[in-house]
């Protein structure tokens, strides 16, 4: 009995409470089985793990928010223009499971590991929260032996983060990916990408932004012509990717001390991580004998001048630099980098944010910075899944919706102050209401009627709700056409059709409302 | 030195991993801290938690699955289809996080909180992910105050339930609900649920179905009346919920044998459990002195007749069963519960699956059968958030779309294969192809033209691809426009468009060729 009482209680804490359909098929074993099962059940009653409920604090997981009617809307504004954009360039989508096999994420993100979500060991497989959709998109190339593709995907990803909320920074967010995978000549798909984000970063009227691009096979160049050693690459391109939000004096303080790297070679790298430019600037660097001399170097300049000739090949200049300080935390990139970054006021920080950026020796025009796309190649990931190690290239931008949806919210509340303007959150286009009492029948009947004609229409869940209710109703909600009906207009065989805004009302016959009605939508909307 | 090394371990596996930035600014404990941050990371650097990757089975976690291009465009017409009529309704919509504090789903799910994802804890709060959209909706509508609202949310939830893939049943699926929250009068928003739920599995053509309908409180009277104690009736409700998948005598045997209730009482509530009719037999219930003698059943039975009687005036009756077998799971329901069943050969199961359920004794209409939509009224849930206990009744309906998709996925497979109709992944329009070598940089012009113009286009990423191959490619992928460019073409300012089904082709002004694609952009779609 004590040993029964230890495994049941073993079996309850893993989740594991048998269930008796499957066992009830097996005949010979019912008898002993549904003993053991009366038993558990009896253990799991006295355990009561469904008692009644606790008072706590209402909130969402740290990190997290619920997403009101209103901010669904933005959401969905920005997100259908992303997807218009995504579809304008041919990308097909896909859709992977909010959780992988860990092993699948294990090494892939280098110092960020640690923020990765792990699922709580049930029995079964080890399981972790996606941290990005690149990852699950590798592992899905591999997996379906896809050797090209060009797709797009828009999904929630989690990490497990520093929040900081009012700046869109948030443990669950919004990922929108489109990325093309396959053999190709060098950067043309990588040109691609950085118009895709041009193109949605114009459409959703943000103000002015910069892309800045880079290349990791430059930036390996550079720590070897300053003499970093090679196995502390990684460490030291993790340092340098922080250069946006933090001055030289501290990354490089980093580098010395906490990653062990040599004085000297870290103020040599100081000098070149810190320039911008265009093509320009990549000529003086292969003119540069210690840094055109680097093959990795050299490799990685060529490929920028051949980047930027594409950019402006797809009318892309001005928004593009070549920047040396941008790095990408992340473990997998293997060629071009790039990241997009609003300018001016647009960008919802503070002017106490905007001072204090001011500050830094970044040049004018990178001022009050906020990443808001970023993404690179990636040649070697896939490959990674292969079991023969078959690589496919690729390359991918990743917008980062969260704060582009602060921002659009912060300017719907402005306008909301000025003008008093509603944000409509449904697209009712009339209201079935009632001038009596007991009309509740013919209420039902009439949006029985609508509905079938594909018209959008609500009515009071009351018996008898007063007239002047649901016409204010209609008005705090944006409705334009409200459907009056009462025992005359019934007699009749009429409706009466209010112009909510204006309160013009006219009587249609009750047998051709809904063609009556669809004529009086374009102009009232 | 053993006890930092024990500490630093314990920090490194609670993911904690001191950053350094967090500490810089403090200067005057910064070199006591950097020293310990460097011990801690030459302590993770041995570790080697981000070493070399291992080769592993390449797959997604049981009972979920990637969603193909092809699997895409099902479905997104599929939620286009819901999303249509729930708008048409009036809903406005909402999103939660995936995952809420633990505590927010304890005691709410009855028997299925075995089912429930836990989060490892990783330090700090104990989460689990979302088992229904129903108790994070309810979460909602207590932590914001909000006493009235219609929603609908689409999202995933997740059960740790047994898989079954082929029959549209995972672990990682779609929910897509309606609920109508407020204290309105019976049975009018119960009723248009239910409208709902008809106008989705019209619009999506999947043949014959029933909406069975039940209510709780009947249930309740019904257990009462057999004389069953009041504290079986949750283990008595999940028993008879399995009446749809389960013979009687399974069922019984169950009730008697593990949940230990009076086999005499069990033999009294199989006689009415198995009934099922329309208004005729609330009526034939009611005229029961044991049942309508029963204050809860005669309260259900009542609110049966209204139900059915607004059903009614919605243009709802072949559709609509009342079924007293139907008791749905979860605990939360407290009034009318209703689920949606496919009948006839839409509902994607094998034959073999149809002859086991002929030899069910449900009745000949129900045959063959699969839940595709279910719920019903919770009016307590709401107030097991609110500190003071408020209420806020709802009542709302799930579709759930896996099973949906499976069947519309079996078709589009049996029309590709039956006519060679190939289903689109992407909306291009248009394709740049060159006719000869060194075209790149004209072709990467016109397409800038045409995505600036706001048309679909897609061209080679390669330098120089064969004319051959471009037209196969857009053959294959039902590109209706080949934009072809030859040198020739590029001295005259011209662009050859050629209809890729016709084959038929015709020169345009280079100048104008947004405009002139759009003009023939109709006729070919």
């Amino acid at each position: 009995m004590p040993l029964l009482f230890t495994r049941t209680l073993f079996l309850i804490r893993r989740g594991k409470v048998v269930h008796s359909s499957n066992f009830r098929r097996n005949v010979t074993v019912v008898s002993q089985i549904s003993e053991e099962v009366s038993k558990l059940l009896d253990l799991k009653a006295q355990l009561g793990d469904d008692g009644p409920p606790q008072k706590f604090t209402l909130k969402t997981p740290k990190g997290t928010r619920d997403y009101s009617p209103q901010q669904m809307v933005i959401r969905n504004r920005v997100l259908d223009k992303i997807i218009t954009v995504f579809k304008r360039h041919g990308a097909e989508t896909i859709d992977t499971p909010i959780f992988e096999l860990k092993e699948v994420l294990t090494g892939k993100y280098g110092e960020d590991s640690k923020l990765i979500y792990d699922l709580a060991d049930q029995g079964g497989e080890i399981l972790s929260l996606r941290y990005d959709l690149t990852v699950p998109f590798a592992r899905f190339l591999a997996m379906n032996k896809i050797s090209n593709i060009k797709r797009y995907q828009i999904a929630k990803v989690y990490r497990r983060d520093n929040p900081a909320m009012t700046r869109g920074r948030y443990r669950e967010f919004y990922q929108c990916d489109f990325d093309i995978a396959g053999q190709y000549d060098p950067m043309i798909p990588d040109a691609e990408c950085v118009k895709v984000a041009t193109e949605i970063l114009s459409s959703l009227e943000l103000g002015d932004f910069i892309i800045k691009v880079n290349h990791r096979r430059l930036l390996d160049g550079l720590f070897e012509a300053c003499g970093i050693p090679a196995s502390s690459f990684r460490a030291a391109c993790s340092s340098v990717d922080k250069l946006d939000k933090t001055p030289w004096e501290e990354v490089r303080a980093e580098m010395v001390g906490e990653k062990k790297l040599d004085p000297d070679a870290v103020d040599r790298l100081g000098e070149y991580v810190r320039m911008n430019g265009g093509e320009e600037l990549a000529d003086t660097l292969l003119a540069d004998p210690k840094i055109g001399g680097t093959a990795a170097a050299k490799e990685g300049l060529q490929g920028i001048k051949l980047f930027l000739k594409y950019c402006k090949l797809f009318g892309l200049s001005s928004e593009i630099s070549f920047d040396l300080s941008l790095a990408r935390g992340l473990d997998y990139y293997t060629g071009i980098i790039f990241e997009a970054v609003l300018l001016g006021q647009f960008n919802g920080e503070t002017a106490e944010d905007s001072v204090a950026n001011k500050s830094k020796e970044n040049s004018a025009r990178e001022v009050g910075v906020g990443s808001v796309a970023g993404g690179g190649r990636y040649d070697n990931l896939v490959g990674m899944f292969d079991s023969k190690g078959r690589a496919v290239p690729c390359v991918g931008i990743s917008i980062g919706v969260e704060r582009i949806f602060s921002i659009l919210e912060a300017n719907v509340a402005r306008q909301k102050a000025a003008s008093g303007e509603v944000l409509r959150t449904t697209e009712v286009e009339a209201f079935v209401a009632s001038a009596q009492k007991n009309m509740l029948t013919h209420r039902m009947e009439l949006c029985r009627d609508l509905w079938d004609a594909g018209i959008k229409v609500e009515m009071s869940y009351k018996q008898n709700p007063k007239l002047l209710a649901q016409l204010q109703y209609c008005e705090e909600r944006g409705i334009p056409l409200a459907l009056v009906i009462g025992e005359s207009e019934v007699e009749k065989g009429i409706v009466k059709v209010r112009e909510v805004t204006s309160r013009k009302e006219e009587d249609i016959p009750r047998d051709s409302v809904a063609t009556e009605i669809r004529k009086r939508l374009p102009q009232c909307s």
